[in-house]
């Protein structure tokens, strides 16, 4: 049962930390996590869809996370797939958004690079792959004019909006690259357990965080 | 007497929040609580001296923050000019940092857009004043080159360095256009109470918390 919210954000940001420490929590190789982070994600999908949130962003890997050894690289760059394969069967406006000019980015992803409809077009879903902060921002520079006043709309990432509310499950109190720009006004809530011990509970709690926060934007 | 810590953030950034939420507790006038956001902000620079962190950076307001009524507007500007007078009669290397050619700037900093050595130049401290994320950002297209790889070395906040810490006060969880590029990977911790309550006791347990923190930096 779903609570009733007073008012909810736009536009949610999911950092879904914690599965390697999971993974050696529960005797497994560190690797193993990522595969169980899928049906969370799925799990708040679903949420955000009866609730009609309409924008989510999953952080999937970032350029400084390829440095981890091989075999965890691995682990996550197939858990990114899987659970954009997942969704693209389902009510989704995906894009998949990061240097796809890169080795590290899986090829399956190539066609979502460019923003997909699924279903009945009911959320936008947004996946960091292979994302870089400096990447993106860089970007700006390609599109080089006169007027650089419109610096949200030149980077690699423009067709991701400002963040309300960024969740980030792991205990861990940092952004960590996550779409600077959007970023700037997103409220940041920290559930201290793992991802792969999702529950809706957490994010229930995040929601009534959120609704009380008296938003600004610096005025 | 200050804690012994086991490990010590180089860079720690300040977001003094609630001082009018302060001044209306105390049943005045809101932008009477900015002149008691300066006794508060020298305590914490003395502690940061005795402890031997290298570099801090205040947030004193953002253009964002210049659409507040003119009354307010000038009490937080007379605040950050206080403030950097106190300051540079001490030990500091002190640097400004904002859009200085907007009319919102306070013409009684312009000396402290370039950095000045003051004393034996033991702490470097960052003001933020009329800052923009987006004035920042922006720099990097007047620095441009065919290398845009190095987006930190051209951005205008060059000269301030990556943040390991972010404290603020007040109890919001925003950044709120804090540095967008040296924020990164900055750990976020936030005090509940209002910034002119500030205690020394808030300032060692965030730095409590921040010692047992794991620094990965993504890898």
């Amino acid at each position: 049962m779903i609570p009733k919210f007073k008012r909810l954000p736009k536009h949610i940001g999911i950092i879904p930390d914690g599965n390697r420490r999971w993974a050696q929590n529960q005797g497994l190789a560190k690797e193993a996590g990522y595969d169980h982070g899928i049906t969370p994600g799925f799990d708040l999908y679903q949420i955000c869809l009866e609730l009609g949130i309409p924008e989510i962003t999953f952080y999937g890997f970032t350029v400084d996370n390829t440095k981890r050894p091989p075999v965890q690289k691995k682990a996550f760059q197939k858990a990114c797939v899987d659970a954009v394969n997942i969704l693209a069967n389902r009510d989704a406006s995906l894009l998949v958004i990061g240097n796809h000019e890169s080795a590290q980015f899986p090829k399956e992803l190539l066609p979502y690079t460019t923003r997909k409809i699924f279903g009945s077009n009911r959320i936008k879903i947004n996946f960091l792959v292979n994302y870089g902060w400096k990447w993106d921002l860089n970007q700006a520079f390609n599109n080089n004019s006169m007027d650089s006043s419109y610096f949200h709309e030149k980077i690699a990432s423009k067709d991701i909006s400002r963040i309300d509310l960024i969740i980030r499950w792991g205990g861990r109190r940092r952004l960590s690259g996550f779409l600077p720009v959007q970023s700037i006004y997103a409220d940041f809530y920290v559930v201290e357990d793992l991802w792969p011990n999702f529950r809706s509970e957490q994010f229930y709690e995040a929601l009534m965080w959120y609704q009380d926060q008296d938003i600004t934007l610096g005025g």
